[in-house]
């Protein structure tokens, strides 16, 4: 859903701050003069502190999942699709390089029935993931591992790339995207019938 | 270095409900009652919360790098190195369930000088990582990509594992590593199958 460019670049600013200082030191003051606003004029577009946390969180993860459906609505075979997946989650980190920080260390200070929103488009971008990989399986492409395990290891590589990565070092963002796709669908590719570029040893 | 079983036991206690509601929100005396001590009883073993702190942090990566350092000293080729470097953290996982989680969510809690001690170790095991995948590359082995992609890649699969992993649910611990040392190490060597259908423009 399109939103007010002045909430975008509010959420932008909060999302920096939380991940920076942590969601619990971080004052509504501060989010606004960053944010280049009065408390009053942030206050025009959120109702609270909290407020500000669900709409980054919210909007990370529905905006990640709306991609990665529109990908998969695409098709292709379950390697590429995979790679599509890569493709818009690594974009929107690339975007909101703070944002997938805040939604997985900030998500507990939401109030149960908020994070239970967030848990369930959470859910829904799991099952979207596990699905490709199941599909990937049954064709006897990907190799037989849990598909949770599957799944969340490939999450657990996406959700922490602003835990390390940084654009200003040697590996570029498309470059940095191609390598971790490949690690990931290296791993994921069964190794048994290599359908590959001739037999390396 | 051998610690006192009641202090491992306190740090525990204290890295769980640190995991569980966060340093900032977890109170001395909630932790002296889960360790099943007096508040004075608990600063005979540690100065303050921040120590307590340190101390599970300090404690979970250097046991993690020491234990790492004597399986490499076995050697064995690249591949089955790695697999000995998942199995020890993995290991030390099973063993402190909470301890990762609040090395990686709560070292910022730390002062300056403390948190510099904990980022020494933690770049002394990645540089160990590092040197192994650095082998296996040299070696021709593993995928040429670069080796911090890779080695970042392997740590945010190994240090997330108690954001989704339940002992209790249908992949046992064995199993599970089994299952990601698959998905590592297919990912890493240079011999499993080409990503995708290869040429993306």
């Amino acid at each position: 859903m399109p939103r007010p460019a002045r909430l975008d670049a509010l959420l932008d600013s909060a999302s920096r701050l939380f991940s920076a200082s942590g969601f619990a030191a971080t004052s509504v003051r501060q989010v606004a003069a960053a944010a280049d606003l009065t408390k009053a004029g942030l206050y025009y577009h959120v109702r609270d502190k909290e407020d500000l946390l669900f709409r980054i969180c919210e909007g990370s993860i529905s905006t990640i999942l709306e991609r990665a459906r529109t990908a998969m609505a695409e098709g292709g075979d379950p390697g590429r699709r995979i790679a599509a997946l890569i493709g818009v989650h690594t974009d929107f980190f690339f975007a909101h390089p703070s944002n997938l920080g805040v939604l997985n260390r900030d998500m507990g200070a939401l109030s149960p029935g908020r994070r239970a929103d967030i848990a369930r488009l959470e859910r829904a971008y799991l099952d979207l993931i596990r699905g490709v990989i199941g599909e990937g399986q049954a064709a006897g492409l990907f190799r037989p591992v849990d598909v949770g395990v599957a799944a969340f290891t490939l999450l657990s590589v996406l959700n922490h790339l602003d835990v390390w990565y940084r654009r200003e070092g040697a590996v570029g963002p498309a470059e940095v995207v191609r390598q971790i796709t490949d690690l990931v669908l290296g791993g994921l590719l069964a190794d048994a019938p290599a359908p590959a570029q001739g037999a390396s040893p």
